[in-house]
């Protein structure tokens, strides 16, 4: 007989928000991550085309915590039609000491958009230009805010342009972002008009094929692109990850089989086994960052199952510090 | 909001029993499996080896099935120092059209049990002759308890003999067998001497040696191996896989790589790419089984997702029609 923690997604989102302290928690995984300890297996993934889902399960342990998580991610994309979110799932959180379960974190994927939000600020912090004016978003979703959002807590930028497949989306999206953040945001009709203002960008979608191209890029942007966790997806063209003056991304191995590395490598604009910056070692020193502020730089984020154990971890301790959670006996 | 369903390990066991409906719902896995229409992926396995603990995540969609498990399955081989039992785990069940959490089964692995169970006595039931009276048994965990009760579904033996490293815990087991099913049961010194006096052997271990010799096999005997479910891990002699005459297995890919067909293939026995019988072919009469009573066949199991969301789905059913289960509002 043992006893598990259940957290609702109300009480996680009572308990853990995009913060300094979730970025803290998140720069920490990237710079385990670069010390090569990590034991993080590939992503475990099940497609059920007939009804156009997918399951992604991530997990990871950090040498020296007392926990780690596995999380599992839903995506069906009938959902929307069905007046359901497409994308779900929970965490659960395991003693690395016995195995037995801690904590069922119930999020519905609410943990997962914090800490990738996340990512994408640490990706900036290291990467970006100190002083950005504007920021282009490519992508409306929930996502998309909170990439915006986190990286308001990196950078001090005071307009935000946004580009949607559906325009309607778009100015939502801009009319969210700049209530939440007080900043001036706007719909914009072409990426390419938006890569083109704006100095750091964001690409948050689902796309399978790029949506920047190469010969867009300008002196001193930076990209992150955060979309492509699947094998189909891409949101860069892959001549970017030549051109650009310094390629970065999560891991290295998940960015050549799920990322942006993946499609430049299938495109012949890499070797296979061209050697990539990942961002724990810009964070460490141990590879070099940006060198000018005309350098064009790309981060690629996949996603890993280090900041799922992070943000479990953190959220967990949150909780039972604010006495949240319901006690279960197994 | 969404509402999901949560059963402790005393509410299973109240609703799923070792028995003819179990045996049914995993043989019709392998029949799926047979079919070739399961989208089973590779399982995940992170290991923690400085607190000697793993953890398997197993799952697959069954088409035309409305849901899929999701299972974790940790194994930490310090905690009975700590008065814990080594394996654990528990199920989610995900509605296969939404990708919405159905049911959290925390099972700690005793659906694991049953469904493994339920395989070892579809895999006798297909291939040991029809009148065995000897049952061996080699290990002394629950799993051996488990597998002897589910072979006596299906084969009406009268003897078993049980060999562990430890000759108290043999005993132990022999005598829990023989109370629970009504059998004369024995330890025995040496698994040489159990498997010659059997003509069906159950090896339910974590061995990572060979523990049966391959000239011990004898005319019309039947092995079933269900230990080795991890590269490191292996109960048979690798000449085994070549000296019977019918060597079947649960999915070829995993006894290739997780199973006795990855070391019968690692020693040079077969070949890399040889062709191998999956107990599904047998059960659909799509391959042979055994030809005649002199036969001597073999069974490597090394446990499936497809089982694991048979037996999820089965117990969530019957908790359901038993009103069971603690709802809990995400």
């Amino acid at each position: 007989m043992t006893e598990i923690t259940i957290l609702p997604e109300s009480q996680l989102r009572q308990c853990v928000h995009l913060d300094m302290e979730v970025l803290g928690a998140i720069e920490d995984v990237f710079t385990a991550l670069a010390g090569g300890k990590v034991i993080m297996p590939p992503i475990l993934r099940l497609d059920i085309e007939e009804h156009h889902g997918e399951i992604d399960v991530k997990t990871a342990y950090i040498p020296g915590l007392d926990s780690f998580a596995v999380k599992m991610s839903p995506g069906f994309f009938n959902n929307p039609k069905l007046g359901l979110p497409s994308t779900n799932g929970l965490m659960t959180l395991f003693s690395a000491h016995t195995g037995l379960v801690e904590a069922m974190l119930l999020d519905n994927g609410y943990l997962t958009d914090v800490r990738t939000a996340a990512a994408g600020a640490i990706a900036s912090k290291y990467l970006a230009n100190p002083n950005i004016d504007t920021v282009g978003v490519i992508g409306t979703g929930s996502q998309a805010r909170y990439q915006v959002e986190a990286l308001k807590l990196v950078r001090d930028f005071s307009n935000v342009l946004v580009w949607g497949r559906d325009a309607g989306k778009a100015a939502a999206c801009a009319d969210d972002i700049a209530e939440k953040l007080d900043v001036s945001a706007g719909p914009c009709a072409s990426i390419e008009d938006v890569v083109a203002a704006s100095q750091g960008v964001i690409t948050s979608t689902p796309s399978s094929e790029p949506l920047i191209q190469s010969d867009w890029l300008h002196p001193g942007l930076h990209v992150t692109a955060m979309g492509s966790d699947a094998e189909h997806k891409r949101e860069l063209d892959p001549a970017i990850v030549a051109a650009c003056d310094l390629f970065v991304c999560d891991t290295r191995a998940q960015s050549a089989k799920l990322g942006e590395l993946h499609h430049a490598i299938d495109a012949g604009i890499v070797d296979t086994d061209v050697a990539v910056t990942e961002l724990g070692q810009v964070i460490t020193g141990d590879a070099p960052g940006r060198q000018s502020a005309d350098d064009i730089t790309v981060c690629d984020l996949t996603g890993t199952g280090a900041q799922d154990t992070a943000i479990a971890r953190l959220a967990f301790q949150k909780a039972q510090r604010m006495g949240l959670g319901t006690q279960f006996e197994t």
